[in-house]
């Protein structure tokens, strides 16, 4: 069965989410019942994937609407704006997590003078329709998707773009789920995704969940799997892609499509609309988060590399539009050139 | 100080190896009197790399005439030629180790008459020889290597072909040492090299104890690297080089190549003569080692993805000729067409 990764507990007024910190090794939830509980889990990528990271600080508003004074209205609003602001800063790059506080935002200001209960309720209102809504769009990305795939493909997909990272069954799995669903003789890749393993640990894990096979690879085998094992495409995520069609991604996505382009065969980018950012025109814009020197110089509290070494770790790398196939939205698919195709489709 | 992977210790009639499974956590030293103490330092890799595998060999083949009973030359004799066989059976794929022990056995065959005194002489001196005659080849590597080094410049490297590798400063690593002997200022990135991490365990060490400044990376950010940080070229060792110039080396490597090219800066590969397999026309031709599943299942004895995931762990991968822009040997740097430049020199 497919795993979710966000559940809300409107019995409890609580916010259920699998601990992907501990996967594989056990599948442990985590209960938040406060705003800051979901900015740690958020921090500590309990919690990952940038739709699930916007589902997540959505209904964490939706807990710092009930944690906030209610003796008068302007007091509780500061509050709630405190807990946007804060949320807003757990995750830098994934774009998805300023869109969902927006839209939480302007159910704040369009609510500010109602009585609490009204507030709270209309918040989580809108928690409930984004979440619903984000999985429709991965159902409707992976039935897009799945025109572009054939019965028998082998599939190399990088990190975690699957249900662990979104509120239904993800963007870049998607397909691959839809396919499966349907009969379909699928063969999938899974890169294990250095520094932080996602692939080994969350894309392997929720696809055997959901009963299909998976090969794991290191991410410096790409390149030879794609030459050797008749890999059809690549499909990855996205965590922002830019008015020109530049996508940022997990680290190593870059090489994966250089080597995609350079084997003929084609990248494809599975992202819903939200992931588009058309303030920035260029990919260089995009600011690229780094994570600590500790992500890689140490495996499991194991010191895996000389103390003091210096390093460079960023979380994510920036795909230039020409090596992008197609980007695989939930209101269709975008071709080249992309930066035509997304004026069209979203201005 | 460049470390010393191998040193003879005379005054104990012994062999002293880094032990490199406890590196960058611990400088550990192991201490080998017999020949079947060095077998079992090959075997569990704490000598590893394909030069020292096959000078930790011949010391091993000394040892083993300083434990052989001196009743009778026949005996004696036997005993070596059965050591020899046992430590030939270590590792299947490195070529220097049968090499290695080939001239060995020759030494061998040379002095069966004579005193067990004149026979260890003999084979002591025949190991230091190897020993000193892979220094001198690195240093001619090194030499040859800085030809094509600005000062200033930033090299990528992958894997671990230094001082650790090798009787001498290394391979790969070679050119670099001779730059910073030199005063030159160079700007190292060094992928950790999935699964087995010697770039993050070996060459960042070996850097740093020879006060050269390296930043580890993880092998997915290898292109984002070249193309944010201005690296200048990317130098790395080989296993295997075929008639055609196709390179055999870790994996990861050809996906280094593709960026290398793509990006227009150039990829080296440094490796001693006795690297070339003439017998071998193309790099298909190259039979690939795959690790077991938990070199990338497990980290340390902690599982990293799910039990009984399917797994694809080739430990090389095949560098196509076109994608290298010189090989640098101890006898001068070939270029394209390598397949000319490596008859020219060779046959």
């Amino acid at each position: 069965m497919v795993p979710q990764a966000i559940q809300w507990q409107n019995d409890t007024f609580s916010l259920k989410l699998i601990d992907q910190t501990r996967l594989p090794i056990r599948l442990d939830y985590l209960i938040c019942y406060t705003y800051t509980d979901v900015c740690t889990a958020i921090k500590r990528l309990a919690v990952r994937g940038a739709p699930a990271i916007g589902l997540a600080a959505a209904y964490g508003v939706v807990l710092a609407a009930g944690q906030a004074p209610d003796s008068n209205p302007d007091e509780r609003n500061t509050f709630i704006r405190q807990a946007i602001l804060e949320l807003s800063l757990t995750r830098p790059t994934a774009v998805n997590l300023f869109w969902a506080l927006d839209r939480m935002s302007f159910v704040l200001r369009e609510n500010e003078k109602k009585s609490s209960t009204e507030l709270k309720e209309s918040l989580l209102t809108e928690a409930l329709y984004l979440h619903e809504d984000d999985r429709l769009r991965c159902r409707k990305i992976g039935k897009n998707g799945l025109t572009l795939l054939n019965d028998g493909d082998t599939i190399l997909t990088h990190c975690n773009a699957g249900a662990l990272a979104t509120g239904g069954i993800g963007t870049a799995l998607a397909p691959i789920y839809l396919g499966h669903e349907k009969g379909m003789r699928l063969t999938i890749f899974a890169d294990e995704t250095r520094p932080l393993l996602q692939g080994a640990r969350l894309t392997a894990w929720e696809l055997m969940q959901a009963g299909i096979e998976v090969t794991l690879i290191s991410d410096s085998a790409a390149a030879y799997t794609i030459s050797r094992k008749a890999v059809d495409c690549v499909i990855v995520g996205a965590d922002r892609i830019t008015r020109n069609g530049d996508v940022a991604n997990k680290i190593g996505t870059y090489s994966l499509a250089i080597t995609a382009k350079l084997h003929n065969i084609p990248l494809y980018v599975a992202a819903p609309l939200s992931t588009f950012d058309l303030s920035l025109d260029h990919g260089r814009e995009i600011p690229i988060e780094e994570h600590q020197a500790e992500t890689i110089t140490e495996s499991f509290d194991r010191r895996i590399a000389p103390l003091e070494v210096k390093t460079f770790v960023p979380a994510f790398d920036v795909t230039p539009n020409q090596y992008i196939s197609a980007i695989i939205t939930e209101k269709g698919i975008l071709r080249p050139p992309l930066s035509d195709s997304i004026a069209d489709l979203l201005t």
